[in-house]
């Protein structure tokens, strides 16, 4: 199964699995290879069986191409804003939408129950956190994952039924994505925050900076998001946790009709100067442009392409393109990274958030050679980042035709996971992500590196074997 | 005079010079250490005596950290814009400044002479071309360097009286720096084009795009350049031929003032839709920044640092800090680069511009490892860039307090140019530069990268030889 070339180097001594030999070897002056080998699907039989049935299939190998084809020709434009519940599809009066896989009020882990107090607060269905907390509990409120509604929210990722989200058009295959405003940084909703502070500052969002940003986009005529990523790459951005250039680029695409719609000018300069504070503003873009490039390659029958990987602070999911719309899931991990002062990994929560969309598409963790100086944000070093780019090549089908890497000689950035090639090699998408404290009402506590738990690739893998192994 | 420690290495064999007997070597299966040789001070033996007398001066050597420290603590900020006649020190009517070191008409190259014309032109001084180069011909202009009014021109570099220039202000040592706004890219006047198109824009930028910017830059307070580069090549800039991030950055800074100017309200949009639509906009600010920071540590007795690199298009000039207002020159060089389609190395005119400040303050090329997308417009490989900056610090005094390289480990940028070190290893400072057409009336032909002539570096070692050999 596993075919290595030209291996072993001629003369040298191969060195695999543990370090006492090689670094003895090495004390003699023998040239030592090192190989960090791990048997495959984690050596466990069954999944061996599975992923004998499943290498070598051309009509596999086909399908992802073909998931890849529409992936790679989908063009996310930026159209409008609109109202969630007038736009997002299947949404109901109360309902809240929520990162990651599905999940019930006992299940939600702090930030994301501090969230959906939150939420119930901004829409006036409760008084006081002491009511929302009760009205969440029992039963009263629908909750619902944002991708089962071809949106995508950031940590927490709740989106209430009056928030003003941002509306892309895949103008090749005509589907639409969704997510919310981007609210800055310190205390906010999407890391579970929920002081009046936060509470203002959505309904400031949605009365004032929500109508103006939507007035300047339709004078726009929309704006083109794959150009702006691809540019955004080559500008120190992975588009995940660093997305400076990015939200300078989109800055600099809205404001010349910015200043020409039909709002106070103070109100105005309050919207520039709100997106200007914040360099993460583009993220609620990079999300949904890639999940509207995603959204399109999935539903191919027979594709082992993952298009959706997801956190919900208490479990991870992925989908998979041919495996229609189950949800495969296992425990999500603690967060390895930078703390803010006074913090540590103690005060995290598990890994949350929808925004791991950017390394389903081979950007963010998997674009972090792009984006050499977030290591000083979630920790590692310059190699590293480079490293983490160079092993998803391992675990996935093609590179990208629009994302690319310079310092890789301008190699197309690892595109289209295949779950066949992380069961067989065990190794685990790169996921670089922000940290929020577990407790509802904080906020974030630092940012670091994570990836999903083994679980969820194993449980895909397994329903693949049971739904294709045997050739249809 | 050459001492390299731990060297050679144990058990290795050392190749010097030739490449034929190291590929011997190696088919035989021996680890072959190669050393691009070449004789110090190009084995010129007079120069060779007098660095011996310069090495491991203490005296020189505190000069130069001297210097370093002035440099070091600059604080250029972007405070104002005035018109040159104005502001500019020491400006006549009858004055044009132009880039590099100082030069009569008849010695001018073809993008030289278009911008003088241009700019007799624009200032009214003549209805048509040709009656603006007999003026320009028969001694009644007087030419002067940017350099020596604490000016800066990119390309042709010409100043003219009228034009409206930045004014950066070095905030702890108070001098004061200038540069023009940046015309943007095609037929413009720095690259020696005249034509109605370019005067028009030139006029549009006088009565318009300075009044509305000046407003805006009073209003912001004004502006830190320093922290704006520093970001900027961690965005994929290094503030010579790659600006979009400096450029991005300068719209965020700028924007929430721009829009409360007392101005037409179609005016401000048409300013900002002209600097939105040029990357290059940033580089007149970031000269004049590093001008500002270089002028401060010029003129340390001593010092043996390089304070000024600039072209004219015909000879290549350097000051150094401790030899006053002399220039060493020599002959400006071919670019070798990237040409536009229809264009070749016979269109291009030798180097040219005050650009190459940037070079000599650490950033442009000596920062090529942080803007590796640039190799796509000036030519070379990723590998080039980084082993471009990384060369840079064999001649170089120190590393950078303010910018840094992330790919080495967020090094210092190469800060510096020590005469002693390029003339002992024969390594000259590498920079990127556009290129202009040889002709007058033209415009840019493409981008690549240049060296300066040794000339200036072994007549400015002679002089320095002569003012400090024997010790005061």
């Amino acid at each position: 199964m596993l075919t290595v070339k030209n291996w072993p180097p001629k003369g040298g001594v191969i060195n695999v699995g543990g370090g006492v030999f090689a670094e003895a070897m090495k004390e003699q002056g023998a040239e030592v290879y090192e190989v960090k080998w791990q048997p495959p699907a984690h050596g466990k039989v069954e999944l061996i069986d599975i992923l004998d049935k499943l290498q070598g299939r051309d009509d596999i190998d086909e399908a992802n191409q073909k998931a890849i084809e529409r992936f790679s020709s989908a063009k996310p434009v930026l159209i409008d804003i609109g109202i969630a519940r007038e736009v997002v599809p299947g949404f109901d009066d109360r309902m809240l939408l929520h990162a990651g896989p599905p999940i019930t009020w006992d299940k939600m882990s702090g930030p994301l129950r501090g969230a959906v107090i939150g939420a119930i607060l901004y829409e006036g269905w409760a008084d006081s956190p002491e009511e929302a907390e009760e009205i969440a509990s029992k039963g009263d409120i629908q909750y619902s994952p944002c991708h089962e509604h071809s949106a995508v929210g950031p940590m927490a990722g709740v989106v209430s039924p009056r928030m003003p989200v941002f509306i892309l058009e895949n103008t090749t295959h005509g589907n639409r994505s969704y997510c919310t405003l981007n609210e800055g940084l310190g205390k906010v909703l999407r890391y579970g925050a929920y002081s009046d502070e936060v509470l203002d500052r959505l309904r400031w969002m949605e009365t004032v900076l929500a109508p103006i940003v939507k007035e300047a986009i339709e004078l726009s005529g929309g704006i083109d998001l794959t150009s702006m990523i691809a540019q955004a790459l080559h500008m120190g951005d992975e588009v995940h946790n660093r997305n400076r250039a990015g939200t300078s680029l989109l800055i600099r695409a809205l404001v010349p009709y910015l200043i020409q719609v039909d709002y106070p000018q103070a109100d105005i300069k309050r919207c520039l100067e709100f997106i200007n504070s914040n360099d993460h503003f583009f993220l609620n873009l990079s999300m949904p442009a890639v999940k509207a490039m995603l959204e399109a390659a999935h539903g191919v029958p027979k594709s082992s392409i993952v298009t959706i990987m997801a956190r919900n602070g208490t479990e991870f999911g992925i989908k998979v393109s041919g495996l229609g719309n189950q949800w495969f899931t296992g425990p999500a991990q603690i967060v390895k990274g930078l703390y803010f002062p006074g913090r540590s990994e103690e005060d995290g929560n598990p890994d949350i958030g929808d925004s791991a969309i950017t390394e389903t598409s081979g950007v963010g963790g998997f674009a972090m050679a792009d984006a050499i100086p977030i290591v000083q944000f979630v920790g590692g070093t310059p190699e590293d980042a480079i490293r983490f780019s160079e092993k998803m090549y391992s675990i996935t089908t093609t590179e990208s035709k629009h994302f690319n890497i310079p310092i890789l000689n301008f190699r197309g950035t690892p595109t289209g996971i295949d779950i066949r090639k992380v069961v067989e090699t065990g190794i685990l998408p790169q996921i670089n992500t922000g940290i929020a404290h577990k407790d509802p009402g904080v906020g974030q506590v630092g940012a670091g590196l994570v990836n999903p738990p083994w679980e969820c690739f194993e449980k895909a893998i397994v329903a693949f074997g049971k739904k294709y192994a045997n050739g249809s």
